[in-house]
């Protein structure tokens, strides 16, 4: 590294179980100078570290932000603690990379947004999935109109989970398929309203496994399906265009993304004779399917590079507070139409920034 | 055959797509004589038979009826014929076996169990998959209690299918998963209500994307995905019980059935000092799969040894009238909250036999 | 069926496993007219037939071979007796598809060769995979140079397998496996010597897993893995090339064929510097992989309709006699090395065709 | 770490594809100290410790024989140094863990065995696999006698694989196979011949492609495919018993062990009848099948874990050099048949230990 090529000084907050991962990536991204890895629990985030570290260990957070070396923070305590976590980092100049959910409320949430905005700070979500070549991938498929139109989203996320004390699968899970669904949906295509059903059967206090119903503008559902209770593992979205549909299986790291050309079309009754229109007003199409070449490549790295490289340049990240805000809406409106009876419950609008000091947004490409 | 032994005379109205395997696979009964292969289109049920067959080909339904020789009629019309002409032939005094959906009407429906009541005829639901030996062991596990309690059922069926005229996907696939569903559950769980949720993004005209959420009276959620516009194919089916989870993948030929016992558990508080209380309230299992040897028959000829045995017994079939009113009343829900909001309705309950003649119902061991 | 479109007498000769399936497809064969099942065992015929059918069943082949409307008889008999089957066939005058192998040996193979040469009739072999969809298409990849120079060929074909009483793993498995490589190798490739090693773990007096090398005139290497013991099925050939690869797996309905554009290549040293040179030689692509679509027909009806074509054209079938002779050269030799210490042994050259009588040779398109 | 607890120095030599692994696990490993990171490009070796790290670099490997704090050498250098470092690490009184192969030749494999025993030091092969949890358990499985009798092992180990310079497709993908082999072959089995059969497709100089036939004490054939140019990964082990047989899936993560219960027995002609002993000799089992619940821990940690104990143990570790020499010794019969026509060829063999400084075997549970 030359000396003159300038480094983000970074600060870890939270050594349980997604800190470390940020620590060893911060570690690998020459951008990078990671100061410290900062938990409460000074033992633990020792033992994280280990016995050949020279990263600093420390228990107070407000040594952290008093110290100059310290750009920017990287945020993976308990959901809870978000919004007072990230805050506090903001008023004090830090630049701030945080776990999602953004906070644990909308209005939380858009204070955190009008926050950065006000101090001119980078506000980054680490919606990790964002910054996979297969997420990257599909995001350029759809607005290349390789895909056609968009004629639905569906997304299975089950496991055997932990049950969390703090959130249910919903806030658990939701947020990978709702933030990548914002990274790759046209431009102009947005939620609308929200309905979701779920259930608690270990009675666990919470919901344990939810289906969600994302009713977008463009008239497309997109669904998800997200439990906590299967022993068998499932990560796969189907996203099906008017051209071709693609299946993401993130299990299957040889062949992540198959690319079908087949699909059903309507065809105009106008081009049909009468008995044609009698008969069927749908054409199918069979043809090949192709399994782009993907690289595999770690995307918390990708997540660290984005977030040094939009603090150097003075822009807004690909995920910025307000993609996260955008999903903070989406949770509200699931867990309101869970509260109730299921019904459809319309999705907060994400306001537009007000202040001067705000970064500029960048087109990244994918 | 021994010329003693009794067969039932059976004509199979419909040459369509699955007559003619209801066909062949009445030959195949030792308790059947398959007398009729019965079509409006002659020609059509003469090339289904082929040049080589002793079987008679009509184009008359009545002349079918009229025949003392027929006992039995095996019913695969359209769907929206099925009331007709199964009320045609119980009051011709046959017994009646109908493709699924029963009628497309909760009310005609009704009309035709009390008919077959009335009559003292057997009328039986051709629920395919209740018939296989996959569904036999997944009803024999949730009564032995080895799966515990049960903690939620989820289906998907999609694939690139017909876009059919008369029907949208919720009435031709959704049948499917319901009847299994029933054939499966625990004496005296019951469907409570449904919401359903869907689109038509090839503006067929009718949905060809549905998501079910089915409330049981157990407390438990039953979830349906049916889709026809998906370009790979999935018959997948999660059974989650307390004691043991289900996988029924009925694509892969040598392993249908994969029984985990692995699995989520809440915790008595109680048992718990303050510190376990404060850290988590649930436990995991993580053990052994076992995928049981299933005997791989084709499930249609299980099906027409049931109608010959019931009708030859003089008792209900295991999915007789009753059984496909049930699924009749889950479809009409469905169909109402997909006409609607989405919101939850009530599913119909089916009344209890008033009729005499009505044939008892035995308890048919898987 | 028009009256004046000629049709061929067929009668069907072996009602075990593989008979039935010959019976059935040459009903459905238009330019076919099934005559007769004939089997010692009249009951078992009958039963195969079935109540409903009008095809004769007779046990005497004697009787089969004077009905001059027998134009033709597909031979389903055990291994053992296809040489005096098919001889006795070919003399009465009749055309002859016969299961594999061919004969029990190389002489007896060449005689029934010479036989249909000399009487002019259509010998052909029932290697039935050489009529699926999937070898057509490998056909038609390596010819038009998609795959680029053949680099190996392995075959994989294992599953818990009926021990044979009259042949060993390597006569009742390899010839698939034999027959598909001769199929699909480019013109003037042939085999060269043949190793085998195998062993009967189960003391069944015979060979129950065997591993089989052929060298090709090319220096490529063509291996077979074949196997009565395994618990899982794997259906599986891999064929690479220069420029592609293909895998095809035969139990994966939907996607049988995957075509890599992915493989090594060795780089002309010339065009690499010294330093290139020292550190490599060899260049990596790593590209798509495409899944052509496939119809899923049974290859036994492709089988009869070559059988009725060829006799009606008078001209040599795909898999002809000759074919068939080359496959029994490889198993004669692999027996012979399985005999000894496991060496290479010699191919025999398959004979050309000395008579007059000899049906043309046309070529026909996959 | 409590100060009285000894831990064992530890220098890693070779930065390349596999040191940086072993010095990743030597810190994770609480009876280690890792001291030095050793390679002659010390830029490449200062790049894998990153900036953060406290361990030394070094460039010359006698200042880490020097060195009094390192009781112990990790080597990952190419495989042709393998001897001349290991000898010069056991003559300065150091332990050595060795990549594989342990050497170029046995003879040198031996000198070093030899050398080990007689300065009472643990040499010991990295033979990975070994301390997987799968390879545990089927080691476990078979000397239980859960398998029943032995019948038959088959590996395949293939993808697209580096062509590597200074060893063929044998000598770096085989040991992975031969010594898995050797470390679940029952007590007092052990290989008798080898041969080997290969091609070289794209002229890289050396096998490519190689078929390893190796002939067991016990009369058993295990059978092993390596290769360089395929475009799938497969790492996939059979073994068959007469009681159950294992498949071994690598690639599964989820289920990489599938225990089957089913399979084919010869039966003792006195047992059956005339007609039992016409129709068959054999009898077939279909039972279930059950894929064990395995831990998926970091084979390599377990690795390093050993090798520090058998050290503070003063033993002979799992892996120890006879192990390595056995693998050598089957490398060696393979490459002279590969050299030759492929016939088969003795495998030498390893020679007992005769110094008094030997360190002890000692049975290590799975």
């Amino acid at each position: 590294m030359s000396p003159e090529r300038p480094r983000v000084g970074l600060a870890v907050v939270g050594a349980g179980y997604w800190g470390p991962n940020l620590a060893r990536n911060a570690q690998k991204t020459p951008a990078m100078r990671l100061e410290y890895l900062c938990d409460l629990d000074v033992d633990r985030a020792r033992s994280v570290m280990g016995d050949y570290s020279t990263v600093r260990v420390v228990g107070s957070f407000e040594d952290v932000l008093a110290d100059p070396a310290v750009d920017a923070v990287a945020i993976a305590t308990p959901a809870a603690t978000h919004y007072k976590v990230a805050m506090a980092a903001l008023e004090a100049g830090k630049h701030v990379l945080v776990e999602k959910p953004l906070a644990p409320s909308f209005a939380e949430g858009r204070e955190l947004v009008e926050a950065a905005d006000r101090y001119g700070r980078v506000l980054m979500l680490d919606h990790t999935y964002c910054y996979t070549q297969a997420v990257g991938y599909l995001r350029n498929l759809i607005r290349d109109g390789e895909l056609g139109d968009l004629q639905y989203l569906d997304s299975v996320r089950i496991n055997l989970g932990l049950v969390q004390r703090d959130v249910d699968v919903l806030w658990d899970l939701a947020p990978h398929d709702l933030s990548i669904f914002q990274s790759i949906l046209p431009d102009g295509v947005h939620p609308v309203s929200v309905a979701a059903h779920g259930s608690d059967p270990v009675r666990a206090g919470r919901a344990c496994i939810v289906y969600l119903t994302v009713r977008l503008s463009n008239g497309v559902i997109a669904h998800v399906h997200v439990n906590w209770l299967s022993p068998t593992k499932i990560r796969k979205m189907v996203i099906g265009g008017s051209a071709r549909t693609v299946v993401w299986d993130d299990l299957e790291p040889l062949q992540r993304l198959s690319i079908y050309d087949r699909g059903v079309e309507c065809r105009d009754p106008e081009e049909l004779g009468v008995d044609g229109r009698a008969a069927t007003m749908v054409s199918y199409r069979t043809g090949d399917m192709v399994a782009p070449a993907i690289q595999d490549k770690e995307a918390l790295g990708a997540v660290m590079a984005e977030f040094a490289d939009s603090i150097l340049q003075r822009r807004q990240p690909l995920t910025d507070g307000r993609s996260g805000l955008q999903v903070l809406a989406m949770l509200e409106a699931a867990s309101a139409s869970l509260a109730g009876g299921g019904e459809f419950v319309p999705v907060r609008e994400v306001p537009a920034p007000t202040s001067d000091a705000v970064l500029p947004r960048i087109e990244v490409p994918a």
